[in-house]
């Protein structure tokens, strides 16, 4: 467990940091088989993934994660299931969304890539 | 992706709706290799699961879904990630929590168990 928390803190942290400053740059963590649902669009395909976040109405973003909860996903293949929840900012507004993010992550080589990723904004009651 | 969101539906009704009236019940639904991440602790088995969720300290619980999103966890096993955010009004509170929970769920014969939960209440800004 310790080294699945270690993996998905590694993680989290380059696909914010990632995401907040050039998120075309993400393009090297999906597949042609990946999907990603995003506020319950799903779209698959590394590339139309990417095409999507980089088409995304804001310029400025900054994550903020609050939460962070790793497990392995299968006994048999050391992929793990990534459970963020955290806080938006968006260009200059004033307050933050709280967000849930959930990501399935699966070894190749020495690295991870995203094969599922599931973004919800929560707006609460 | 049509079956895939109907079994995430069903599942996701029978899931609320036995934790809201007998939790105990919800014990069908894991195996021993089981893992539950409640808010940030980990318990693995489904023995354990059950005596966490019957222990929780409150005795009237209602969820109410707000969103959800089920994909396809494996190109090769129809195993599903199905990821909920909603609102939990707990005993006599007027204020619901925002709650995220994700699950990975694996199918069994007819049916589907519970690998991988991880539950987390939002306290947003």
């Amino acid at each position: 467990m310790a080294e699945i928390n270690a993996i998905a803190q590694q993680f989290v942290q380059f696909y914010y940091s990632t995401f907040d400053s050039d998120r075309s740059n993400l393009s090297s963590l999906y597949r042609p088989g990946s999907m990603l649902t995003w506020e319950g669009t799903p779209i698959q395909s590394g590339t139309l993934i990417i095409e999507k976040l980089t088409s995304l109405p804001f310029s400025k973003v900054q994550h903020k994660v609050e939460t962070l909860d790793a497990q392995p996903s299968s006994p048999t293949t050391p992929s793990i299931i990534v459970a963020v929840t955290g806080l938006l900012q968006v260009d200059d507004s004033p307050n933050p969304l709280q967000f849930s993010q959930t990501f399935h992550l699966i070894p190749d080589g020495g690295s991870y890539y995203v094969q599922n990723d599931v973004f919800r904004l929560n707006y609460g009651a």
